[in-house]
């Protein structure tokens, strides 16, 4: 189907290669961005150049910011004792939004899945143990996803840091099993922080 | 919320711009495009760039393109008396996808609507006026949606071309090939049967 132009094709094909995105949407996307003015449409695509070449992992914690530091890890006022461990980025936007936590983070990006092909090895657990091993860790709280995978790297881990002076806890089950941390709300996830356990 | 980088927020905020695109889709879609490899992130930034800077409407029907004139209207094996009228570029697509139809198009980039503040003078209606009154047009094709709004249209259109020699045609209402009476609409059923035809 070559009705449209191949520049615009060609961008239809970019939007539908996005996750969750089919065609159909994609070509809406597509002809709203040419109906941007000049500037906006621009901009679109420099957000894009610019995310991607600024957004780097934190050289503590590794999630995602654009300097060496993020802004948690930068901050005086957290409490570097405690590391709450999340599986991606948007975890750590989870907790935040709950104001309770005022430690330090570390991501994982990802969480152990012989499903897909994941191992321990392909996601940032080694970078997590030298932390601890490192010293001035007192607590780790696992605050993976509560479905199969994420209880899975949570146990996981805390068997490798048994040999270290270090509390793990884990997120109390005030979110919904089977779920996504992702879209817990406020509430549920101040609960979660609360009544977090010793495993 | 200004825990992700702010390359990373802008880019969250462009996606959110989006039509049908929401925050939490348009974090998943930011964080998709800055884990795609350098190439293709940056691939995608230039399709943004050259389909906004390469796209524009064929001097004859205003459908995009990238040249002068459109594929329709460059191929010589299209009837240039029978001119189609359609809403929008997807509604091209839409015919061409029939496999039915050999004549011209003729796009309006829109239709009428007062509730969304667009009168006959925002859409393109002029120049098909004039397309008609330059002549070599017997049939005018109204296939804007069979909505009130590509009703009204259709109908304010059909009025205008009066005074031309040309014959104004609307797209037959019915039920849809391949589905169930039973899942018809009444509006849909009347125009049926009025438009029913002998076999």
């Amino acid at each position: 189907m070559d009705f449209f132009p191949s520049a615009l094709e060609n961008l239809i094909d970019k939007f539908a290669g996005l996750p969750g995105i089919g065609r159909k949407t994609a070509q809406r996307l597509a002809f709203f961005v040419i109906s941007l003015p000049d500037g906006e449409a621009e901009d679109f695509a420099r957000a894009i150049s610019e995310a991607k070449s600024s957004v780097r992992a934190c050289s503590i914690c590794l999630n995602l910011t654009d300097g060496e530091l993020c802004a948690v890890c930068r901050s005086e006022r957290r409490d570097a004792s405690v590391v709450c461990v999340v599986s991606d980025p948007k975890g750590v936007l989870a907790i935040e939004r709950s104001h309770e936590f005022k430690g330090r983070y570390h991501v994982l990006h990802g969480v152990i899945s012989p499903m897909n092909n994941v191992g321990p090895d392909d996601i940032k657990i080694k970078e997590l143990i030298s932390r601890v091993a490192d010293g001035g860790i007192d607590e780790v709280i696992m605050a993976t996803n509560p479905d199969t995978e994420g209880e899975t790297t949570a146990r996981y881990i805390s068997r490798l840091l048994r040999p270290f002076e270090v509390k793990v806890t884990r997120l109390a089950y005030g979110i919904p099993v089977g779920s996504s941390l992702e879209f817990a709300d406020d509430a549920t996830l101040m609960r979660a922080l609360e009544g977090r356990m010793e495993i």
